[in-house]
């Protein structure tokens, strides 16, 4: 059993009814990002959270058990609707940047979308290490070729020079946009979803980047209930081949929630469970 | 009687044939941009002109002469790729930025698109003045509203504040494109079909330009034999509404080509006709 | 001020949230239609109407008063959902079937869409004559001509015997679809809009009417508030060019509506509308 | 090495150049099926064949060997041409009509575009069991169930009672589409790619199959030349999971031909190859 953490969505605004944006609705809640421990028991690290009246709740299909579904975490429906906004048809050669838990997911969806071919770039080695087992054909880490033009020829190689038909922005570093709009082949698909914080600017050339690649960029922000449901029910079905489970690389008490927090400030663990 | 002044594509390549993204096929060649004289009659400002064998040739159809057509110029199918690109629905706010031959030919499509309302943003008067004659609903001078932020607010007080639910730059300033961001609905479409030539970088927010925003970002290169042929069709049934050949402001003779480069340099007219 | 007649869609189940499918909500009903006098005052045809909580109510704008709105009717949002199923683009030439009140507003907002020429195939003349005025290029009179496939001979004669870009079906007969399919081009688009009661079974050729003349064929059910909110705002902006109100050949008293539904199913009236 | 059997297609022609339905280019030959043997060598059956002049030649890609392509053959790119038709999106649910080549096919290519789960109805049980090899999650034996009611239930039982996402007829048999748009859920998607032969009409009733249902139909003709590039591609990737080669119940001399055939007809074999 789980539950889709996004509520107060009004199915009433303009932004609901008139521009179907419902990620966008003004009254849309997230539990632990929006809500804080004054709200109410309304976030996770604690051994027991409150499901507020009209909270959607998810039963978990058959195959899955709640440390998989955690592997999975919010990444698992950011990684989906990512994949699903980038429009991939069969056949397509897609880049993801960044390695952590939403690029990994959109590893996974990318290649069950029909994407041929999946590369991903981004570090540290463990990380790239989980995006080989999930099927990426090639892994590129950024610690090892630290200059911007090198990764782009890496891609270029691998795609005949004509860059790919889709890259996946999943790494929250402003200056990804540039690079990988260089990555990308002509009127191809380029979705930043790695930007939830501001963490900057960054120079564009829109002649170049935009106008003359004939490119189609897509901020994608939040998801949907039919993000989780859909993800959810594909998880139980491939969770022999994913293993999401595994992503796991500790498991921390509630004690060691700063920890935890350090771990993956350092890149050090793939995914962390903290279990109350 | 026209003719599509792009030849050379290919039909064969991958971009043509896989990716189809025919204005990004490498053969592809342009009369008067992509050939000098030195390739023969193949450009214009001539009194004759060379139809290379396989160069599509097009009727003008009935109610229209040669005049109106020239008002249109290749402004008419790069403002109508834009607006198909725009995937402009009925009832959708439209602002656009630049009052030049594209700006204008958007304008217009965009309200044969379903557009509800249109908002143009540019310079000088007279350009503005064509716009409302063609049916914007308001124009804002960017000579009397020097500041970004204004033209912001402008476009803000016309849309509940929510922004518009489709903006389309053919300004050539890279400056557009942040402010044009900033003039946008969340979940928008913003066509960026003004950065013909690389006139510069520009500076963007990931976070707050396209990740938050949901913003769907269109490049616009170029058009297809689809767009003109349609786009001529469309003239004829509504040249008396928009009157193409209005925006010719002056004609001049083969000798006063370089006074017809100044004046548009300058602004001073909003299609020069050279007769010669 | 009016307000959107179908309520109690749940926003929660299958339909609403994974397929995305609102108008096939189970839980959906639609005042006058679904609920009955015994229900309570949800229906029309009376001095008063209840309306119950939750239902969105939307106030007219500015140019339009309720009769502007009546003569819509629930054809005006109907009509508009239908055009942007047909997926109408610049350019498109539109056969409509039926020239009742939805066939009408199909029309009108074919043209709004952006369709270079509208053609409406109906009975009897005075719906014909308000088509003319609406803007069709021309009409065919099925009490005229009688015979299927002269109709058929009709279209392709004003199409090059390419056949039409978009149909769409607005008469209610079940004889229409064949004919309809008969009319489009090869790869157009062919919307099912009129068939809201159960008016019989047809004979198909699925060979030659879907799978060689590689159809797209468009069932239509219900409309959003979506629809209702943009066709609302599109009358305001188009009501001195449409006039809807001109569509409402003649006001009953509560008294007169057993005469009212008589000359509705008579066709001896366009819009028929009882004054309480 | 193999080569696109589809040629002649103009580039120049409205169906081309403005509609863009290259399949249905009215200049599109293809050897074997508009072309004869009084035409030159330019069918199959035959130990050489003539590659005429523009024919579009396409190296097999690494891993396929040309037993593995004649596995898919010409049903390779028609399965995946209507696999992309059918607009699948992560987690749908698929059902196939048949399962013949054109079927498997498209089994195929709906689990790699996202199905969830893919069910096949077709017959005998040599293709089913190729059906149930290829992935599909459950197959239906028509020749054990003869009522189409029952076959219709069993789909239902299946999907929660809803119907399928999309259903894919390609059985060729015309009273195989009511039966599959009763399979279907509101507001799927159902592909028409069976019907290449007018093999008779059948009786739909426009109200609950198209109109109510909120139905998209898609009929679907040919293939492109992007649709087997890609295919071929995929094939690579992913022969060892579908083992296309295993397709081929046995292989004829040229003298055995005509057996090939009848063995076709009475669905003795899958595949039927021709070594000549």
């Amino acid at each position: 059993m789980t539950f889709f953490d996004v509520f107060g969505t009004c199915g009433n605004c303009w932004h609901c009814l008139v521009a179907k944006a419902a990620t966008r609705c003004p009254h849309r809640r997230v539990y632990g990002i929006t809500t804080s421990a004054e709200d109410g028991l309304l976030g996770g690290w604690a051994e027991r959270i409150e499901i507020l009246p009209g909270v959607k709740v998810l039963p978990l299909p058959e195959g899955i058990e709640p440390l998989d579904f955690m592997g999975g975490g919010c990444g698992l429906p950011t990684g989906f609707h990512a994949v699903e906004r980038a429009g991939i048809v069969l056949g397509d050669t897609v880049v993801i940047q960044g390695s952590g838990p939403v690029g990994l997911n959109a590893a996974i969806f990318a290649q069950l979308a029909g994407a041929l071919r999946v590369f991903v770039v981004g570090a540290p080695k463990a990380r790239l290490e989980a995006a080989k087992r999930l099927g990426a054909e090639d892994v590129l880490d950024i610690g090892e070729v630290p200059n911007s033009a090198d990764r782009i020829a890496w891609v270029h190689g691998r795609t005949a020079d004509l860059g790919a038909d889709v890259v996946i922005e999943a790494s929250g570093n402003p200056a990804a946009v540039p690079e990988g709009l260089e990555m990308l082949r002509d009127a191809g698909r380029y979705v930043v979803v790695g930007q939830y914080t501001d963490a900057g600017d960054v120079i564009l050339n829109p002649h170049r980047h935009i106008n003359r690649r004939h490119a189609t960029i897509l901020g994608c922000w939040g998801y949907e209930f039919t993000h989780l449901h859909r993800a959810v029910q594909l998880m139980a079905r491939h969770n022999a081949r994913f293993r999401w489970r595994d992503l796991i690389t500790r498991e921390y008490s509630l004690e060691e929630a700063g920890q935890a927090l350090e771990d993956m400030e350092a890149l050090a663990v793939v995914k962390a469970v903290i279990r109350p």
